[in-house]
């Protein structure tokens, strides 16, 4: 057995391959004999003491999770600040660590984690605690700087691409007496990733989707108006996709849209797809439908992609060597050494260029009308949905997704008064 | 070469396999030697003489067919009324069918074509035209009469039950410290069918969906929210199905709340999941997320149930059989000879008793407290979702869907003045 045990923490919002990259993690350990703890719902249950013993799981629930979508630890929205601001729970955090003689931290997570766990390992050197902190990557929103994408991201664009294509199909069939315009909207937060992948459903010219709308790109409302009604006068239908992040030229949110009452006289959700299908609907007098797929597109491990798996499994895998190896405050990167045929490799990199920022989609992904994507943006991001990583069935019909027992270990310390 | 020629229509809304039935109909129709016209955007192609000449599709352009979302004629919403109102257009169809030597009319469609279907039969034996009508059944909803079940429905089910079991894992995963109540928004109009399939997801007892909101039984809102709230107490979190048909005591639809203003002063549009979702944050103060699938549910070719498919296409076969046999005014309908091991056939059923009914779920589907699925339910959905059909994917990692030529034959009556 290896010296120290291993903290491995999911953060954030969940992906279809999070669990994968957990799955990752904890087999590599096993195989070099190190002993792996996993927080209960992420940072929160470090703070808290609530650490599952994974040796409890079998070596069958553990390759399950590699195909078992959500994030079986459970993980939180909680964000770490400063190290001058939250010091106290830093200090917690570590006093955890020492109780159970935790050497290696692995945070998976986007890029808020990415500065918890450059943070903690500062502070293990301020008190000159041994341990080497490594984030690990993942976001369906693709925002991470320095790696070429981030695990997640694939398979939800695989099912963006897919969800898009087939819809449009179904559009297109009804459009003479029926809808005329249907409106889907993509996750992706201040990036427009999610949306351009949405693109890869058609191969540009009048096939569907016929408008992107990208939060790089401010949205016009009288512009946007005027091109669905073109492309209802030429196509006979108009498929839109937009991401949630869009916003107006003086800054406002289109998601912010809402909060008015309802005809039962209650508060009134709001959302980027329903404001725009009510749009269409009054200024054009169209027929439209519009979805919100939701936490469906990130959970959806049924059809996530084999690029993406790969990516997930190897980042786990890396992410216990590189702790092994010292490479302390990194996280395992994704580089694309090569477009077609697509190639790849991990390599570490340091957290400090990754924590906190956010990677938008560049200018030249971006076609010029600012409607659609580029050439560029398709070599990029077809290799990613690449592959059809299925889940097995059950003879009902059901992906067989595996629960783990989450035994919690006797804590050892006072509890977290946070 | 048989005598006359066969012409077939799609009807309503589309299902992911609706093209694998006219892709049974063309085979089998090539294989007894009679020709083959689809009319263009369903009945108002018949009327238009719209007609599209199938003999120029390839084989393999056809057996695509089998694995393609969508309608690949195109289909309307265009209800025929009774022969007395609509006499006019009963005779344009008539004329058209005459004019092409047109000896089978096949209507792929739901109770609304069959009723149609029926009416061409009655008109046609009025004038002497000697025609053989054929109802086809199809509709994600499930609300034929007759039938054990409805082409179409097996693999929105199958989207619906993947879906939720997929959702509630990432809701699991967050619920400590962010969302707590999801609402998933099914289709079936006034019947509970595809809310019910999402009671597969789980096994019952405190497995997600812990609430399933049916069209067959009066919402009662705060009912409804003071058991989301002792979900959340018990469980930590609340999943929640709700059919787009449910109504409150007074009647009104819930799909209708909406119509108010948003912040932005614009009409804002309704929507069931929309609604709960502002009464569940509201009312109870939690963080909520909803999703609307809407067409994706019906679409959803690329996780379809192999039932599914196998009656699709089943039914397109005997379609083409029945018609051949002179069995006039009938549905090839499904019949169930037994749950376990499933087994079923093909049988003939008059149009009569099929046409403008609606098939709502049986009070012993659903669970006495209202917000679930018994096991009857579950005897009778879970064979009708299994197997996984996937459909043949590109190297771009995307589904092989087919376009057809739709190439229309010259008119040879008057344009029509409809």
């Amino acid at each position: 057995m290896a010296a120290g045990t291993l903290l491995y923490a999911q953060s954030g919002g969940v992906t279809a391959v999070i669990n994968a990259t957990a799955s990752a993690v904890v087999a590599e350990a096993r195989a070099r004999k190190v002993k792996v703890l996993a927080a209960r719902n992420g940072i929160l249950g470090a703070l808290r003491e609530e650490l599952v013993d994974t040796s409890k799981e079998s070596a069958a629930a553990i390759r399950a999770l590699a195909h078992t979508p959500g994030g079986a630890f459970g993980t939180c929205r909680y964000k770490l600040k400063s190290l001058e601001d939250d010091r106290a729970r830093y200090e917690r955090l570590l006093d955890v660590l020492r109780a159970h003689d935790v050497r290696y931290f692995l945070y998976n997570g986007g890029n808020d984690s990415a500065d918890t766990a450059h943070k903690v390992s500062q502070l293990a050197r301020e008190f000159d605690y041994p341990l080497t902190c490594i984030g690990v990557p993942k976001t369906v929103d693709n925002d991470l700087a320095v790696t070429d994408c981030c695990p997640g991201f694939g398979s939800a664009a695989k099912y963006t691409a897919i969800s898009v294509r087939e819809a449009a199909l179904d559009v297109a069939a009804m459009a003479e007496t029926s809808t005329k315009v249907f409106v889907y909207e993509a996750m992706g937060r201040h990036a427009g990733w999610l949306a351009a992948a949405a693109g890869l459903a058609g191969e540009g010219g009048d096939q569907a989707p016929h408008l992107i709308l990208f939060p790089e790109r401010t949205y016009d409302e009288a512009d946007f108006l005027a091109r669905v009604e073109k492309t209802v006068a030429r196509v006979g239908h108009c498929v839109v996709v937009a991401s949630e992040g869009i916003r107006t030229a003086d800054g406002r949110f289109v998601a912010d849209a809402g909060g008015g009452k309802d005809s039962f006289g209650h508060t009134q959700l709001g959302g980027v797809a329903s404001h725009l299908a009510g749009r269409v609907k009054d200024a054009l007098g169209m027929k439209v439908h519009w979805t919100l797929p939701d936490y469906l597109q990130r959970s959806a491990r049924h059809i996530a992609s084999q690029t993406d798996l790969d990516h997930a499994l190897a980042v786990g895998k890396a992410a216990v060597r590189f702790a092994l190896d010292g490479r302390n405050a990194t996280m395992p990167v994704i580089v694309r050494t090569s477009d077609a045929p697509y190639r790849w490799k991990i390599e570490p990199a340091p957290l400090e260029k990754i924590a906190n920022r956010e990677k938008t989609m560049p200018a030249a992904f971006i076609r010029r009308d600012g409607y659609g994507i580029t050439a560029k943006a398709r070599a990029y991001l077809e290799p990613l949905i690449r592959g059809e990583a299925y889940p097995p069935y059950g003879k009902d019909g059901l992906p067989r997704y595996v629960t783990l027992r989450n035994e919690v270990l006797r804590q050892r310390l006072e509890p977290w008064k946070g």
